[in-house]
């Protein structure tokens, strides 16, 4: 299938600002307004995208025409909007307590996540007490291991980093999530057995590789006993929807978080999937980020399209995607602290919205994810932004900046926003010819001809900047919930089910098939394709030799 | 400015590949034999690009018709091919000492290298010995900071973290990099100023990012000794092409090991930029780096393009940019020690190729780098893959695997593999809508097929597969130089100087215009864009802000 790049209603406005350089769009002050958005300590600045006033009220009355409203309505009130599994989406129920507006989430879906935020924040001041004994916890608990893959990790792992800041004394938190066993075999021979908490977190409990780092991290501690499982289980808390395997796994009833179908796993940080971050950073700050989030459910629950963070961002990625033709956009915060930043929204846009058919199961009219992609800056600067300033293609680009660091060291961050602010202007304004020329004083005509020819900048090229005043648990809540929102807006547009994920199932299932000819379980390859036969006996062959 | 994406001479293959699906052409054996070659430890398998015989055949013209053979010998032997800044590119001579073929560098250029190479011999094995004093460094030295970024930072990075098996005990690797404070900030409170050894990277001695770093690691130091700078010297080592600039800062022109105008940044593992890395593993693993690395240098340098590796990758990559109009390649090891490799290959690719004018200064006549981005598996299968099985681009896929690990935890590993494999297999063969029909039992016709639609995978998405026998010293520095071949390769192919970088002067020369408006120099933004001006007012009112 092969969906059209562009869509048509926008063609106009395109064609009419491939007339104008960004350069020229940003003499206009009032333009620069409209495109400036502040939602509590976040500020979004569109002003270097290329759109003008018309193009945004294209775009504007394009989501107007929509029915967003109704469709956002329908999510926060629990419609299994999910339809292809027939389930709710419900994590902004999540955060609920933090928000001025009432929910209209269903009320038990509403008391069974109070309920579990409570067991979360009476389990967490225990083991800060240093005593969970009541809650089936060992005593004298240094560090907790996550063990989850994909939603399960990529949420509280950016979490955890980002607040470092916020760290509580006395436990360290460390994730375990590839099935690679290099990270087990590290972990072990760094931590103490005795004083390990490990966290399963598996929404099914049959993660392959969630139930592999799993049975290692068992072995290894009851090694330390001896076998006595007994004690084993008290250095192990499941978070899953089912009880049953857990248990029969190895953690006591008690000792099990619930997820539920109501919160797919690349939203599901707000949940018990938190109970890691929840560890690390403590109940108050938690709760701070739940907050954080909540109040951006708020604004998207009020602000109307011209001053909707969420619903701006969804307008411009429509824009840069299926009108202008971009097929990826890198996320670059500047800021340490975001490393993770850029794979946690990795998932979650693109394990949402990289979809080609409808929810009935009809084409797609328009290419939906782009990829995203992208490192931390200024470390960015230096590897690949050369091809961004240079490159013959135009990546649309997002910078993340905090204006207040969490550290005193004023001229390292001085450096950091100018640097910042730098990429953004250089990508749009560009360096001319005459420009270049001017710089290039040396050698004949021709020899400063060539030269400036590659001291060039086209500019023109797109960014946005996403400033934070601090980052703090509410700002970061804040601004993941942003994506979320953005992600939910696009689902929507491009008439996609943003909440399944059934491009998963189809590798898992062979990977079920090969794992046999692998592990010395069956020699028979003939049901697999050439490449695959050839890469079996490959492996076999380099594995006997010496 | 805007190149043709499709190279005109394979345009019929491409239409006739267009009515032939992957599944298809994997049931050929013999194009599978010739698309799987190996080189030493590597097998380089791309029997999974959408290629048959007749359009190999078309690109082995392309190339042989192109003179690669001279251009590839002119490198060798040193002749200023980097013409904008005319210099030779000579990294391969930093490794010739393990090559079995005669090397036809300047024979100055290798005498420099053999003697660099012998002093951080020295200096290493007095280091591990616990006695370096006579090269200036403080003793009892337990850490070691390496400062640098871009390709002072990249690539010891990569072969630091890979190689952690081979670390000897005693000293543990750390790397500063970004100017964000936070991670200077984390680092000091974690070590002991006085048994830590910095590293200062940097070829000019003016990176801005490196210089600051080193300034608040200087002070810290400094403090530890009550501002005794002669003290304070013994900690510092520098990198560099500038010896005064190191001296004047305060390292013992005897503490300073060269860079030289022939190596660039991006290439420079291999050099004294390696010292933080022959450090961690010692010099007999560094040197079986460069060995591994002078191995696929004689391949490239004997090898015809039929089972050249580094030619074939670049044919490849030819095929999917310009003749398939891919936008993008993700880079997805197999491998939790080779977690630094996709950024890595984003520098070495996209710094060299992403660029838009020719050395003589004219446009380029097809697209250039393609974004190159990815992270490792099994977790990616889990984050972005949804979108490069069901999503509407084609993303070509690399895909590293390693035969043998370094640890004994079988079951991870098998599964490790089995999955690489897997993802493989079902990116080019997908399922069917009758498969998918014929797996979807229950409710009605309808919701049958509305389900089966969306549990259909198009496959036919091209991807390819390198197999290292074992993560060793060689067989990394082998890989690495294997895609050091491959860019050279682009950019001899695409008519571009693979080894300048013009494209990040810009930001930073409006970076320089930006810092005295942020610290406090000058409220003077009346040169700036609007934007630009915006979001400095944005930042002095939320700094101000209580």
């Amino acid at each position: 299938m092969s969906p059209e790049r562009r869509s048509s209603f926008l063609a106009e406005h395109v064609d009419r600002l491939a007339r104008t350089h960004l350069r020229d769009l940003l003499k206009d002050a009032a333009r620069g307004k409209q495109l400036r958005q502040r939602a509590g300590p976040i500020l979004l600045d569109l002003s270097r995208q290329k759109l003008d006033g018309q193009a945004l009220a294209a775009l504007g009355d394009h989501v107007e025409a929509s029915g967003w409203q109704a469709a956002r309505d329908a999510m926060f009130a629990g419609a299994p909007i999910n339809t292809s599994e027939g389930r709710a989406v419900l994590h902004t129920a999540l955060r609920a307590g933090g928000s001025s507006l009432p929910s209209p989430a269903p009320r038990e879906a509403l008391e069974e996540i109070q309920h579990t935020l409570q067991r979360i924040d009476a389990l967490v001041h225990a083991i800060g007490l240093g005593d969970a004994s009541e809650f089936g916890v060992a005593p004298g608990i240094t560090d907790v291991v996550n063990i989850g893959i994909g939603g399960s990790d990529l949420g509280p792992r950016l979490a955890v980093g980002a607040l470092a800041p916020y760290h509580v004394p006395g436990v360290r938190s460390h994730f375990l999530t590839n099935v690679d066993g290099q990270s087990a075999y590290e972990l072990m021979h760094q931590l103490d057995p005795t004083r390990t908490l490990v966290v399963v977190v598996s929404k099914t409990f049959t993660t392959q590789e969630t139930l592999l780092n799993g049975n290692v991290m068992r072995e290894w501690i009851r090694r330390a006993y001896h076998g006595d499982n007994a004690k084993v289980s008290r250095h192990f808390l499941a978070v899953t929807a089912n009880v049953t395997a857990a248990e029969s796994w190895g953690v006591p009833a008690a000792q099990v978080y619930p997820m539920w179908d109501f919160v797919g796993g690349r939203f599901s940080l707000w949940s018990a999937v938190g109970l890691s971050l929840a560890l690390a950073i403590g109940s108050y700050n938690f709760h701070a980020l739940l907050k954080g989030a909540a109040q951006v459910d708020d604004h998207f629950r009020s602000a109307p399209w011209q001053t909707n963070l969420p619903v701006l961002l969804s307008l411009v990625e429509l824009w840069n995607r299926n009108a202008q033709g971009r097929s990826s956009r890198a996320v670059v915060p500047y800021a340490d602290l975001l490393t993770d930043l850029t794979s946690y929204l990795q998932q979650l846009e693109m394990e949402s919205l990289g979809k080609q058919v409808t929810p009935q199961g009809k084409p797609v009219a328009e290419a939906t994810s782009p990829v995203v992609w992208g490192s931390v800056g200024t470390n960015a600067q230096h590897a690949y932004f050369q091809s961004l300033h240079q490159g013959t293609d135009v990546v649309p680009l997002e910078f993340i900046g905090v204006v207040k660091p969490a550290h005193d060291l004023e001229a390292n961050h001085d450096a950091l926003l100018s640097n910042l602010l730098a990429q953004a202007a250089a990508l749009a304004l560009g360096k001319t010819l005459d420009e270049a020329l001017a710089e290039a004083k040396h050698g004949s005509d021709e020899e400063r001809r060539v030269l400036a020819a590659q001291r060039t900048f086209p500019g023109d090229r797109p960014s946005t900047v996403i400033l934070l005043d601090e980052l703090t648990p509410e700002s970061l809540g804040g601004l993941i919930a942003l994506y979320e929102h953005k992600v939910f807006m696009l689902g929507h547009l491009w008439g996609i089910n943003a909440f399944d994920q059934w491009g998963v199932e189809l590798g898992k299932s062979i990977a079920r098939q090969i794992l046999p000819a692998l592990d010395g379980g069956s020699a028979d390859t003939s049901m697999f394709d050439s490449a695959t036969r050839a890469l079996i006996e490959a492996i076999h062959e380099r594995r006997l030799a010496p």
